[in-house]
């Protein structure tokens, strides 16, 4: 039933897990430009992060030249009770499609946390508690960076406050409870605890929250709490370094075996997972030594590549933190309630972005019911139940094996399957019962967030 | 921070999942009791059961001499796609406790249905098929067996019926979509599809249903549609076969490194799970080879094994199924409301009840507000946040590795880690908010059920 001579999975070894960590800036030409001060409008020093960010991990943000990072030891032996993750070739997908493509994926959900999050959060945790400090704040949407990171602060023994959005707070209360489980304090975002939560709530007395809002009450707590400082599970140069993790592996699991993709195909929010996926590979690219197509698969209801303007913004909504030159939709932007999952960030990654605008990748936008379709496929044949936001990943690799069936290329595709769906399945039902739409901002929906985020560049 | 001799996870390679299946009960002398005609009495012939099961299914069920079955290519096939499972070394957990003794666990939760019961899906699933059925039913409890069976058919292309005890369906809707995403169809039991559901409902018109109930019902649809068969997670000989495949990896990973378990620990409801973990290291026992002690670790609600009677019952409520001889607590006992999770079956598997009856096998039983405290300190230093049904095995683990640490022992202790609680969140938020209780029947409450066993075989 199956090629024998690749194993269904390829898993590599406990002594191939990576020992470094690749900086993908350090090949670029064109540098991701640096972060502002939303005062000065200066670039950021190293000090002026110190009150927000853990000392190791601001080197680590501003760093653009130093190619590989030591992962340290005791993260190492963290990353051992989940890692290395397998890289499978979806034989059974491949068959119900009648593609001659040959498909991978990597697969980054077998852990608690259900997602490639904890590669970050084991790491940022690890240099809190080296820095002697107490806890973290964070803030957390669909709940994945939440629990992984409250993982994390249980194994290095810190406090963990996570700001969760509210919709997100009542929708998912499982999510809540397993943070809970260890040990973490969640509050549902935006909240009276905080300067920042009280003026958005006077300002809109019925707001679900967002993730901006979230961070910037999570931001708020850390920088006047002591012995605190922020997280993050995205965006962030630092947390695309760590998650380089799944790309060394993925690389290295396929050369193993002799094999080259020729298309590496990522879901894309703020760009943890697939800036961490395509790390090696782009720096071959990079490098002019090998040559890939990048696709990033974004949700139509929260299109940053495809409809956003590449210019500085604020991260966060509260307009508290630095200022990235990213594709935006500007920070006042909430996508659709309706959009189930993750991937709602207004924002992206400056390191994909300036990537995406010096045109090494591509990006698609989906809509949601055409994902659940694709997850739904996958679940079927592949066994594993995916998260929503990685089945935009899936319904891109369907895509393009679907056009290998058209013109019989034999393409060979990766894609990062970020997690699972174990607590998505409101959203599987409603696709069940046909109640899920899709939500595509006109234009005019677009408007006023990137115009004031054109306002904020001139 | 580890000891480098051993990994922390012990993984087989693909070329070592076990290609054949051990039937423990060649190598045991008082083998267990037959099956009874529940008109009759009489020991049951394949072909009375060839209504009911699937031909080679019966074969395996009767067959008390052949020491291993071969696993079909195509079974081997489907197991590659999450096997083998990892054999792991506790340290976080050793270190927690400050125990001399060594943990290990054998954690069966790395795929979609979450737990080991696709081990047996997979198999039960492939006969069904290559019988030339359209489809199978069955009943669940917890979920766990309706989700994997759902994915054993969704990808062996059956049609899958699943009679879901009423107050699982209403607690845990998630599970319920699981299934639908795998293309099974659910009915929450007792339902007014079957005539054994509409007499129960009319006993008993409040009813939230039972494992018992369930079961009946699926069997008399199997029975009554053309083209259909039952198919059982648990109890049966033919499950504990198919499940050996736990045990015969965790001794191969350990052996690989020289480790021998003293102690052999698992959760019983029926014994699916407990049966496939020890199955190698009890036929080592059985045949003189090595002495292992081996515990089974039951809920202080549902103590079949502790406070059962060894004797013939009906393995359904509406006494439709064959006679087992096995330790029950009577077909009509329904445990506590209260009681979250699995392990919630009168009976036992009669493997393993002649076992226990023969003094190869301790049991223990445990209460609940226990059981969590232990899964939560598992999940705070392991990271695997655990199904309660497995947190039975954590605690019996836990409570022995603290023996050792009162004489200084060494004991090597390996227990099976069944699953995931990814849908089991209703339960930790109780026990969280403090509002978990233990539920212990007295031996009042036990008397009438008991009694009914006793008066039918007398």
């Amino acid at each position: 039933m199956s090629d024998t001579k690749i194993p269904y999975k390829i898993y590599l070894s406990e002594d191939e897990i990576p020992k470094q960590w690749y900086n993908l800036r350090a090949d670029m030409k064109n540098k991701p430009a640096p972060l502002l001060n939303p005062g000065t409008r200066q670039p950021l020093k190293a000090e002026e992060l110190a009150p927000i960010f853990c000392e190791e991990l601001i080197k680590q943000e501003l760093d653009d030249t130093t190619a590989y990072f030591d992962i340290p030891e005791e993260v190492q032996y963290y990353y051992r009770t989940y890692r290395p993750s397998p890289t499978i070739r979806a034989y059974n997908l491949e068959k119900a499609l009648g593609t001659p493509a040959k498909i991978y994926y990597k697969f980054e959900g077998n852990n608690t946390s259900g997602s490639h999050k904890l590669n970050s959060a084991l790491a940022q945790a690890y240099y809190a508690k080296k820095q002697g400090l107490k806890g973290v704040t964070t803030e957390t949407g669909a709940g994945q960076w939440g629990t992984a990171l409250s993982m994390a602060c249980a194994f290095f023994g810190l406090d963990c406050k996570v700001y969760m959005v509210k919709v997100s707070y009542e929708q998912k209360p499982f999510r809540r409870e397993v943070m809970r489980t260890y040990g973490a304090s969640v509050t549902p975002s935006p909240s009276t605890e905080t300067e920042i939560g009280r003026k958005i709530l006077e300002k809109h007395p019925g707001t679900t929250g967002s993730l901006g809002c979230a961070i910037s009450e999570a931001v708020e707590v850390a920088t006047t709490h002591e012995g605190y400082r922020y997280v993050l599970g995205s965006v962030l140069n630092q947390v695309l370094l760590h998650q380089s993790v799944i790309g060394i592996e993925a690389k290295a699991a396929l050369d193993k075996y002799g094999v080259k993709p020729d298309i590496i195909i990522g879901c894309a929010g703020g760009g943890s997972n697939l800036g961490g996926l395509i790390a090696p590979f782009m720096g071959e690219k990079l490098r002019g030594e090998q040559d890939y197509r990048f696709i990033a698969v974004e949700p139509a209801s929260c299109p940053s590549f495809t409809r956003g303007t590449f210019a500085y913004d604020f991260c966060d909504t509260g307009m508290i933190c630095p200022l990235a030159k990213m594709y935006t939709l500007g920070s006042d932007f909430i996508p659709s309630p309706n959009h189930a999952g993750g991937l709602r960030f207004h924002g992206m990654s400056t390191i994909l972005s300036q990537l995406y605008h010096d045109g090494y990748m591509e990006a698609v936008a989906v809509e949601q019911t055409s994902v659940f379709e694709a997850a739904e496929m996958f679940a079927r044949t592949e066994g594993i139940l995916p998260a929503p936001e990685s089945s935009h990943a899936i319904r891109g690799a369907i895509d393009e094996a679907l056009k290998c069936k058209e013109t019989g290329e034999e393409k060979t595709i990766l894609f990062g399957l970020t997690g699972t769906g174990y607590f998505d399945m409101v959203a599987y039902e409603h696709y069940h019962d046909g109640t899920m739409t899709d939500s595509i901002p006109t234009d005019e929906d677009l408007a006023p967030s990137i115009d004031a985020v054109k306002a904020l560049n001139q």
